[in-house]
């Protein structure tokens, strides 16, 4: 007995294959009945122990979302001058659309994730990982939806802790761009642009052993 | 213009909501195609600075299987101890279907990552991230084959390292356990017997400061 039609099996790859992560939009800000149904399906991700150590915070004033555009403004220059000979390359990249996009929301992982041990006693950084699964969920109908999302990563997170007043022992790991689109890239904007090329997956997958 | 219809969009929201974390698991194996629809969506997940840092090992050796299951065993009593007044309860629960399933599949962070430095100079941990949607990805198009999934982070992982032969640098961070079940369970396993229960997402989300 199978829940998902043929086509909606075929639906559930496309969706897969056709995210990406933008970083043009346009202004047009989404509804809250739309970012209800996209925060539901990231709170509907698996956790460790089912711990959901996901928090959201919802960039609603525009002064804040300036401030933390430079934030990321100024890791984006760190950034630069740490890759070196690859410096000017990386500086032509545009690596997010904070002031463009439709809405911004920061994406942390809760305080006090100490005492969930579950899952956790030899692999701390599965609070991570449950959290990158919500992001991911919530990726993917958003661009069912039509809706284009960005992962931003370029920011000093205690900078960014503070000025969200967030707990002590909290950790934000993305910045996210939401909102619509002028088009979806074809490829992975950084394939395109020839920053880097896809792995051949054969070389990902091994049997058994990594070195034989 | 839209790229998916109404029933695909909430295919995928279905999708989101029907993936479980398996522990029960019929023993039919999983066929080469579908090992690689699977794969090829994880391929495809968004990776920091397209860095692509997700290796993954497929376990075809029945007693390499079962000494993967004996380090998880190890490990499932060493956390029963650390939880303490929990240890009882943590120890009925069945955390893990290794041994039953028809596919085991171990990820793991690649090694040499250190010069990927876009998305991660102040965020090193963006590699685990971009593992964990991977992992999603392939989750949730393997609940769209219904095929259960359960992701097992019990276990040491310089002990898995060495075992599976891994270089040095690289990091296991999940021991999936892939198949046929006899059933998806209705809710998460966790939230069925009483170990946790589901946050209030209102309680999860924040306008603009966490603390006002």
């Amino acid at each position: 007995m199978k829940d998902f039609t043929d086509q909606e099996i075929a639906a559930i790859y496309r969706v897969v294959a056709l995210r990406r992560d933008m970083r043009h939009f346009l202004p047009d800000p989404l509804d809250d009945a739309l970012m209800e149904r996209l925060l539901g399906a990231a709170h509907l991700a698996p956790s460790v122990g089912f711990m959901q150590p996901w928090r959201f915070i919802r960039i609603r004033d525009r002064e804040l979302r300036n401030q933390i555009h430079s934030l990321v403004e100024a890791e984006r220059k760190a950034t630069a001058q740490a890759l070196g000979e690859r410096e000017d390359e990386f500086m032509r990249l545009k690596v997010e659309g904070i002031r463009e996009c439709g809405e911004v929301l920061v994406v942390a992982l809760t305080h006090d994730r100490e005492h969930h041990i579950f899952g956790r006693r030899t692999l701390p950084e599965m609070d991570l990982a449950s959290v990158a699964c919500a992001i991911q969920n919530l990726w993917l109908v958003a661009r069912a939806e039509n809706v284009g999302m960005g992962w931003v990563s370029l920011f000093e997170p205690e900078g960014l802790r503070q000025l969200l007043r967030m707990p002590e022992g909290s950790r934000p790991v993305a910045i996210l761009c939401l909102g619509y689109v002028p088009e979806f890239y074809r490829l992975p904007m950084l394939e395109e642009s020839g920053w880097a090329h896809r792995a051949d997956l054969r070389e990902l997958v091994k049997t058994d052993y990594w070195v034989p």
